[in-house]
Formats: C-alpha cells, sequence, structure tokens
C-alpha cells in the first residue's frame, strides 16, 4: 500500500490559535454539486443611492441624517446588539449560568462611495480605514475587555447592504474566541518562552508554502489549519498587540496588503467574493499577557468551487468537527498566482 | 433605574456542554431585515422522480442501481470525506500538528416516498429511521471512535437532495465536540456524582418554561443555552449512553417526539423547516465513562423570522461570540403553542 501523502489522503490538522482540529479531505473536491446556488453578485452601478442608508446626507431609519461625508464616516449602530446602560445580573445557579453584558456596537463605512469595495479603494483610501479601525481601537479600549472590530462582506455572510462598510462592538466581557486565543498565546509563551504567532509568521514566510501575499511588514498565508476553502491569516512580521500601536510606515503597507489580498479573493472567481473578517488584538483585562499576544486578522470567505457554489459548515461540522475539500497548500498557492491588477480594472 | 430583565437586556449564558457563552440580544429582534432572503421552499410534487439518485430503482453516480427498497435504505457515500484505508501518518512537529484519519461515510435514506420529509411520515416510518440508526450505530461502534448520526435537511443547510435522507460518518478519531461533551459530562460526574444531562432533562421537565413537546420518556427542549434561534436539544428523561441501548417502546416514544417535534418546526413558518440535526452518544473509546454520558440529538435550525429569513452566524459569531436575537423561552413558547397536526394536512 502506498505512502500517506496529504493531498490524497484524509487527516486533521490542531488550530493553535483555538485548539480545535479541522478534517481534511482533498480527494473530496472532486465531488460534483447539486445542491443550493449563491446568486452571483452584480456589482453596485450607483456611487450614490438615494435608497441606502449608508450613503452620505441620506436619512437613517432613526430620522437622523448621514453628514456629507467625503472619507470614513463612523455612528452607532441603531439595532446594537449590545447597551452601555444594561443593569448588573448573575446567576449563581451551577446548571443555569448567566452573566449581564454591557457594549457598544457601531458601524463603519469605508468611503462615501456606494459602488466601491475595499479592493477597489485606493491604497490612500485603505489607508483611512485602517485609521479608522485604529482610533475605534484607541477610544474603545478604556471601558471594555474586547473590542471586535469586523468586516461582513457580502449577501452570503449576512451583510444587509452592499455599500462598503464594517463594525465595531466593544464588549464588557472577553468573548469565547478572545478566550481560547488568550489562552493558547499564553501558554505558548510558558512552553517556548516566545509569541506563536511571531514564531508562526516568520515559519511561513520562511517556507511559502500556505503564502498569498507579503511585504516588508506584513504576511498574508492560507494557515495550517484553515476551515473555510480560501480562509487567509493576516499577520504582521514584527512583535505589536494591537492596531493602535501601528506606526505610519506599518500602517502604510497593511493598507497596501488589504488591497493586495482582497484583489486576489474578487480574482479567484471573478466575482465581489463574501467574507467576514476581523481584527484580534491583546484584551484590554488585567491578565492579558504583552510578550504572548499578537495583532492578526482573520478573513473567513465561504466561497469553494465558483462565485455561486459554497462550503455549507453543517451536519457533520456543527456537530462534530470543521471538515474542508482542499488542502492549504493548493488553496494558498490557487490564491498566490492570481494578478494583482483587479479584474474589473483589467 | 430599572432592575435586571432578560427579556430587555444582554447577556450571556453558558453552554454546560462545550463550555462556551452565548451573547443574547433579546431587544434586537425589532430590527428591520435588508439581507439576503432565502428560498421559499416547495413541497416536491412527485413521489419517484427520475433525476434523484436517491429513488429507488435509479442509477446512482457510481453505476450502480438503488434497489426497489420499500422502507429506508442505507448504502456508502459516492464522495466519502473519511476512508478505510489511509496510512498512518502524525506530526510531531510543534507547529504544525498533524494525524491521519479514517472512516466511513454512509448515505440513509428515509423512506422511498421523494415528495416527504420526517414530520409527514407516520410514527411506524420514523421508527424504521430509528431502528436504522440504531443498527449503523451497532455495527460502527467496534471499529471506531465516534459514530456522527446526522441529517441535512433543506438547500440553506447545504443539503444537496430533497429526497428524504440523513448520513452516518464514524471516525477513527473523537471530534471536537464530542471531546468537549466528554469533558464536560466527566467534569460534572466528578463534582456533583451525577449525570449532568439527565439532572438536566428532569429540571427542565419540572419547570416547563423551555419545553416544546414531552412524553413519558423523552423532553425536546429549547436549551438554556441555545444559540440557533429554535435550537432545540432532545433528551431521555431515563439513563442512557447510545442509541442501541433503547429498548422497543422508548424507540416508539421517540419516533413519536421526532414526529411532534419536527411538525412544530415545519408549523412556525408554514414551510419545510430547514435544519442539521445529529446524535451524540458516549464514545467507543476507553476513556468514555459510562455514568457520565447520556444520549441526545441537537437540531440546529437557520431560519428566524419568517420561512426566508435566516439567522446569520458571521462577523462578531465567527471571530467573538455566537449571539441570538430572542430568548430561548421566547422560542420554547412559540414553538410549544403551535398544533400538533402538520400544517399540509390540515
Ligand atoms: O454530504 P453532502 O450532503 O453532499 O454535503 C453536505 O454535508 C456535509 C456533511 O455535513 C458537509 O461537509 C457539506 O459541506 C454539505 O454540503
Ligand atoms: O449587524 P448586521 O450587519 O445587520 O447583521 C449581521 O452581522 C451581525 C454581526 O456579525 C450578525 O449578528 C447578524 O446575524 C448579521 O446578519
Amino acid at each position: 500500500s502506498s505512502a500517506f501523502d496529504p493531498v490524497d489522503h484524509p487527516h486533521r490538522r490542531q488550530n493553535l490559535l483555538n485548539g480545535d482540529w479541522i478534517l481534511v479531505s482533498p480527494h473530496r473536491a472532486k465531488r460534483p454539486w447539486q445542491g443550493a446556488q449563491e446568486k452571483p453578485v452584480q456589482p453596485e452601478k450607483v456611487t450614490h443611492d438615494p435608497e441606502c442608508y449608508l450613503c452620505p446626507r441620506n436619512e437613517r431609519v432613526t430620522g437622523d441624517n448621514n453628514p456629507d461625508y467625503a472619507s470614513t464616516y463612523v455612528f452607532p449602530n441603531d439595532f446594537p446588539a449590545l447597551m452601555t446602560d444594561t443593569p448588573d445580573a448573575e446567576t449563581k445557579d451551577d446548571m443555569f449560568r448567566m452573566s449581564s453584558a454591557t457594549g457598544v456596537a457601531r458601524v463603519i463605512c469605508f468611503s462615501p462611495d456606494h459602488s466601491k469595495t475595499l479592493p477597489q479603494l485606493t491604497s490612500q483610501e485603505i489607508r483611512h480605514v485602517v485609521d479608522t479601525w485604529t482610533a475605534q481601537v484607541e477610544e474603545l479600549c478604556d471601558n471594555h475587555a474586547w473590542v471586535q472590530v469586523f468586516e461582513n462582506k457580502g449577501a452570503a455572510m449576512g451583510c444587509s447592504n452592499p455599500h462598503p462598510h464594517g463594525q465595531v462592538w466593544a464588549t464588557s466581557f472577553l468573548p469565547n474566541e478572545a478566550r481560547k486565543e488568550n489562552e493558547s498565546q499564553t501558554q505558548w509563551l510558558e512552553e517556548k518562552g516566545s509569541c506563536l504567532l511571531l514564531d508562526y509568521a516568520l515559519k511561513e514566510s520562511a517556507s511559502g508554502e500556505r503564502t498569498v501575499v507579503e511585504n516588508n511588514d506584513w504576511i498574508a498565508v492560507v494557515p495550517w489549519w484553515a476551515a473555510w476553502p480560501f480562509e487567509t491569516l493576516l499577520l504582521p512580521k514584527f512583535k505589536v498587540t494591537h492596531l493602535n500601536k501601528l506606526d505610519d510606515s506599518q500602517r502604510d503597507n497593511l493598507a497596501e496588503i488589504i488591497k493586495a489580498l482582497t484583489t486576489r479573493y474578487d480574482n479567484l472567481f471573478q466575482t465581489s467574493f463574501p467574507y467576514s473578517m476581523g481584527w484580534h488584538g491583546m484584551p484590554f483585562t488585567d491578565g492579558a499577557n504583552e510578550e504572548a499576544w499578537q495583532l492578526h486578522a482573520h478573513f473567513y470567505p465561504p466561497l469553494l468551487r465558483s462565485a455561486t457554489v459554497r462550503k455549507f459548515m453543517v451536519g457533520f461540522e456543527m456537530l462534530a468537527e470543521l471538515q474542508r475539500d482542499l488542502t492549504p497548500e493548493q488553496a494558498a498557492e490557487r490564491l498566490r498566482n492570481l494578478p494583482d491588477q483587479h479584474y474589473l480594472d483589467a
């Protein structure tokens, strides 16, 4: 019988950030698909849509009018999942464990132009987005345990408005994923005396096998433990705990690599590539360890085979273990080899 | 300022089975929805579809023909995520952790009738499905650490064929969810000297607040820690480790409660209610504790407001913490008050 080959044989890989394993079934990519098809995304044609509650000058559901903003624009989410004035409460019941939660939720418009998405902005415009994220972290870190900056892009990822925008939710508590990443990075520091994600970034940069794009300060890889078909992890190649600690040229290079990565995403299936992305940085709680923590962004895109065929994380995945149909190395190679220029500009 | 009220105020609840917390934002249910709409499901009209590879007598992609089956029918998945003959391999690399995996994947047709779904089968026909699940567990438990019986129902849950069917994937390893539930139940036994989920079932049965349906042997509740809007947990009211240990009348009562629960699901939005469901029972590994483990089924349905508006577990949920927009008690009350008769038969 033949020797083990990761491109042919089912295997599991461990996610070093949350401890979970992922089932990799690369031989399964050949399976035909007869299930649900996503609606192909039609590019937005107008730069200002009178019906859009995110466009400059338009009215929101609260009756407020957006200002005539020219770059980015931040406002409180009109239907926030968190509120600042929730009374304190906690049950000590062993079976019914509960604790009240406070926080803020805001919307971050990336551009006044309704028709654009991140990769279609200039590096300088993306730099404004980076600065806006940074300012939000800087402002919210004082009163919150965790500040979650994120973007849901595309209807497939529950985004209800094509206007380029993200969100920031800041919470009084450490959410699950933050708690797990905190534990893993702290444990790595204790065992190895080094920063897990800095070690990892440098190892990936040296190997190149899972690299999608890289510049002097940053590297985007399909991580060894990727669950979504074209999932990526965006990592600094220097030690830094959060967005608000980046210097000027690190921010410029960040804007540049975000443009390069999201352009490749759009080019893969020649569509506006849906994803959820977001930033993880050191929690603003007493226990957090500065040496252990490294800033990073996760991109979780659902598409698998084409602009209309996605991966479903259902059944076995929900009940047992996440599963993928191609190796992370195969996914990285495909993304890496795509052109640098956005397909709509070509 | 007002006192804490779980129906008005954001709070977190802990899932006792996997340790994670869920953010409950009940005030958010008022939010309007402008995002993606699911396609409403049209009931299948024909009892036999010549194009369906699951219908009796039809040809499958392998060239094999299905038998002219009259009740349930099990066959190997033609595109299995797991294979029996993967060579052994394991990396000891601290950063790139990997282990080969073996297993089997099978498809379980619930009925020869292409037009039916579980709630439209008679209790006696569902009893055949229960017996088929049971026989699969009985057969596969000898050579596997875990046997995952599950059903993906509806295109929204990645199901590629409306013919009523589920799957069974048996694995050489303990998947993540199994590992976590194993730890929680073992820890509860060590701390309290009792079975977590039997304690929980009896407490829910006494309270009734989260009960959807109940009979002499079984109870279906929207658990205290439900993440999906109308998620349920189906629990025995007696101690039992796995499906193959159920006696005759417990199986009859199980068939009956599955019919009652899935009928209410369909009645909620008068549609064929999509979900992923599956069974968890004691692992077939040496470490597993018989006293700690209790058989149970999870139902994870995505719909939130109507037949076409679902909850998206994206952005904040993927990066930080699962979030829901109504309380489990509100969801249970709505399901409980629905008629016992399927809306298509009314
Ligand atoms: O095996 P199926 O039904 O073709 O595929 C479906 O269920 C599998 C098991 O939950 C998932 O891995 C797939 O993503 C999903 O589309
Ligand atoms: O806030 P939005 O964009 O309306 O809503 C979207 O993002 C939220 C945060 O990830 C999710 O809770 C919602 O399910 C999703 O539809």
